[in-house]
C-alpha cells in the first residue's frame, strides 16, 4: 500500500520547493496549485512526481523563477504571450486569466503562448474559466514522442487538449487527453509492472507494429489517437497536428520534433525555430451565445441524458467526461493522495537538498 | 468504371434543382457549390449523392427553400444564428462570413447556429476563411449513430471537425474529420461490397465487439474514435461531445440523441429540446497572434519538415491534412467527377421530376 500524503502537506512542501527556487511567494502559491491538482485529479504522472524535474531544469538555467511574463501582440479577443521561460505552472493560469478577461470584454479571448515550459494538467487551467460562467479551453504541445500516420519518426508530442464547459446544477464537462491512443503515463504504469502493452499504443523504430512494453525505449514512437490508418490514426494525427501550430505557430513557441524536452538530461535539438514550449488558451462567456440560464438547464439534461444511457453488459455507468477525475479529487482531498516510495524518496531528496521540512 | 461528369455540369444541374425547390438564385449557387466540393474533393457520400435526400427533406417541409436567416444574439466576437430551417448548405456558409466579418474587427470570430440541416462536408466551410488570412474552424452535429464508451444506446452523430490553416508557398494545412473511428460513408462502401468490417468500427445492439458489416443496419452503433476504452474511445466520445455542445447547447438546437435524421422518411425524435441541428465555426485572424509573414514562414518550415519525415516501408509519403483531398480535386475538376449507376440513376429521376435537364 503507498503512504498516503495531505494536499495540505504536499502544497505546502512544493510551494517552499519554489520558493527555494526564487519563485516570488504568489507564483510559488500558482505552481505547487496547478502541480497538486494532478495528483489531486488523479493524473500522478504530471503531479508532485515531476517536482524534482522543474527543479532540474531551474538548474540548467532551463527555467527562469522570476520571469518578466508579457503580452507582445493583441487585438480584443487575443494575445500572445512571452512566458520569459518561466514555469509552465505560472505562465498558464496568468495566460488563462488573460483570455478570461478579453471574454468578459468581448465575448471570448484566444491566447497563444511562446517561451514557457510544461505546465502540468491542461484541464486544471481549462477550469479556470468555470467559475467565471465560461467555456475554458486549454492545450499545449510537449516534446516529440508520436509518429504521425506513415512516419518512424517521432514529430509531435503527447498535445493534449482540455474542455471544460460549466452546467446548472450538475458538475461540470471536463475533457482532457492526450491526443494519442494512450498516454505516456500508462505505458510507464504497464513497465513497472513489466506486462505486455495492448496492439495499438506505440510502433517499433521501424514503425512495426509491437506489444512490446520496452518498444518507446528502444527507439519507437508512440501513435496517435486511433492507432493506424484504419482505425483513423490520420485524425489522431490531425488533432496533434493543431494543437502543434495552435500552440506555437501562433505564438512563435518551438514546435513540431524542436520541442524541447523536458527531462534536463536530455539534450535541447538544434537550430530552434522558436522559444520553448507553447501553448493555447480560449474561454468563451456562455452568455456571448445565449442567456446564461438558458445554456445551463440545456447542460444539465444534455449530462443527465448521456448519463442515465443504456450501459454494455458488466458496466454500471456511462462517464461524462470529467466525473472519475472529479470523483477522485474528492476522495483525496478527503483521504490524502498515494505516493509511490520512488516519488516519496525523490522528495525526501528534494527536501535534504533545499534544506525544506517534508 | 463508373462514368465521369464535369464539375460544370452538375453544379449547374444542382443549382437548378435547388432553384425549383424555390431558392433565391445567389442560395442556389451557393447550395450547389457546398455540395460539389464534397465531390470534388472525393468525400462521394457527402456530394450529389445526397441531393435527392436534401429534396426529400423539403418535400416533408424539413426544408424550408426561403430561410430568413439572421442573428438573435451577439457580441463583438460572437453571434448565435437562427437558420430558419433552411439548407445547411446555405446557412454554414452565411454563419461563417458572420464569423469572419467578426474576425477583422476584433481578431476571432465566433458562430453557433441552431435550426439548420446537413451543410455538407466541414472542410468547405473552414477553408472559406483562408482567403482572408485566417483561420477556419467549422463542425457540426448530426443524428445519433455513435455509442458513447460503455454505452449501447447511440447518443451522438458522427459529429465532425474541420480546421483550415493558411500556410505561405505551401498549400493549405485542412483537417476534416468524423470523431468516429469510421465516417458512416466507408462502411457503407464496405456494405456494397459486402466485405468484412475492421474491428473497432462498430458494436451490435448489445455493445458486442462485430466484423460484420451490417452491424449498423442491425440496430448497432459506430464508435468513437479509438474504438474501445484500452484504446482511447474516451477520448472520441469527448470530441464527439464537444461538438454537440458547441454547435447545440451553446446555440439552442437539438442534441444527443434528439438531433433530427437526414433521411426524410426516419420519424423525427419526440420531445425535442432545440430547433434543428447544429453547427459551430470559428475564424481567427493569423495577424491578430503575430505578423501573418511569420507565421506563414512558419508553417511553412512546419508542412515541410513533416512532409519530409521518414516513412515506414512500403510507405511513400507522409502526408499533410489536406493533400489527398487537395489532389483529388485537382484531378477531379480536370478528368471530371465518377458517380457510381446508382446516383446517375437518382440524379436523371431528379431531371425528370422537376423538368430539368441533366
Amino acid at each position: 500500500m503507498p503512504k498516503k500524503f495531505s494536499y495540505q502537506q504536499l502544497f505546502t512542501f512544493s510551494k517552499n520547493i519554489f520558493l527555494k527556487m526564487g519563485c516570488p511567494l504568489e507564483e510559488a502559491e500558482t505552481a505547487a496549485k496547478s502541480l497538486l491538482i494532478a495528483d489531486l485529479r488523479g493524473v500522478d504522472s504530471h503531479g508532485v512526481a515531476r517536482l524534482s524535474g522543474y527543479v532540474r531544469l531551474w538548474e540548467v538555467k532551463r527555467v527562469n523563477a522570476i520571469p518578466a511574463i508579457k503580452i507582445i501582440h493583441e487585438t480584443p479577443s487575443t494575445a500572445t504571450i512571452d512566458g520569459d521561460a518561466g514555469l509552465g505552472l505560472v505562465i498558464a493560469p496568468y495566460a488563462m486569466n488573460v483570455a478570461i478577461n478579453k471574454a468578459k470584454q468581448v465575448g471570448t479571448g484566444w491566447v497563444s503562448v511562446k517561451n514557457s515550459n510544461h505546465f502540468g494538467i491542461a484541464g486544471s487551467h481549462a477550469m479556470m474559466a468555470l467559475d467565471n460562467q465560461m467555456i475554458g479551453i486549454a492545450m499545449t504541445n510537449a516534446s516529440a514522442l508520436v509518429a504521425p500516420t506513415f512516419s518512424v519518426e517521432r514529430m509531435l508530442g503527447t498535445n493534449p487538449i482540455a474542455v471544460a464547459i460549466p452546467a446548472g446544477i450538475e458538475p461540470a464537462f471536463v475533457a482532457d487527453f492526450a491526443t494519442t491512443t494512450a498516454a505516456n503515463g500508462k505505458l510507464e504504469i504497464l513497465q513497472r509492472k513489466n506486462a505486455p502493452m495492448p496492439s495499438g499504443w506505440a510502433q517499433t523504430k521501424d514503425g512495426e507494429p509491437s506489444t512490446d512494453v520496452n518498444t518507446l525505449k528502444n527507439g519507437g514512437a508512440l501513435l496517435p489517437l486511433g492507432g493506424d490508418r484504419e482505425h483513423g490514426s490520420h485524425k489522431g494525427y490531425g488533432l496533434g497536428s493543431i494543437v502543434d501550430i495552435f500552440s506555437a505557430v501562433l505564438s512563435g513557441a518551438n514546435y513540431g520534433p524542436w520541442v524541447p524536452p523536458f527531462p534536463a538530461y536530455i539534450a535541447m535539438p538544434e537550430n530552434l525555430p522558436g522559444e520553448g514550449i507553447g501553448h493555447f488558451f480560449g474561454a468563451m462567456r456562455i452568455d456571448a451565445f445565449r442567456k446564461a440560464e438558458d445554456f445551463k438547464t440545456h447542460m444539465d439534461k444534455w449530462i443527465q441524458r448521456f448519463r442515465s444511457a443504456k450501459t454494455i453488459k458488466g458496466e454500471k455507468r456511462v462517464f461524462i467526461p470529467g466525473d472519475i477525475e472529479r470523483e477522485m479529487e474528492e476522495v483525496r482531498m478527503k483521504d490524502g493522495i498515494p505516493l509511490l516510495q520512488q516519488v516519496v524518496d525523490d522528495l525526501n531528496s528534494l527536501a535534504v537538498k533545499f534544506k525544506v521540512g517534508f
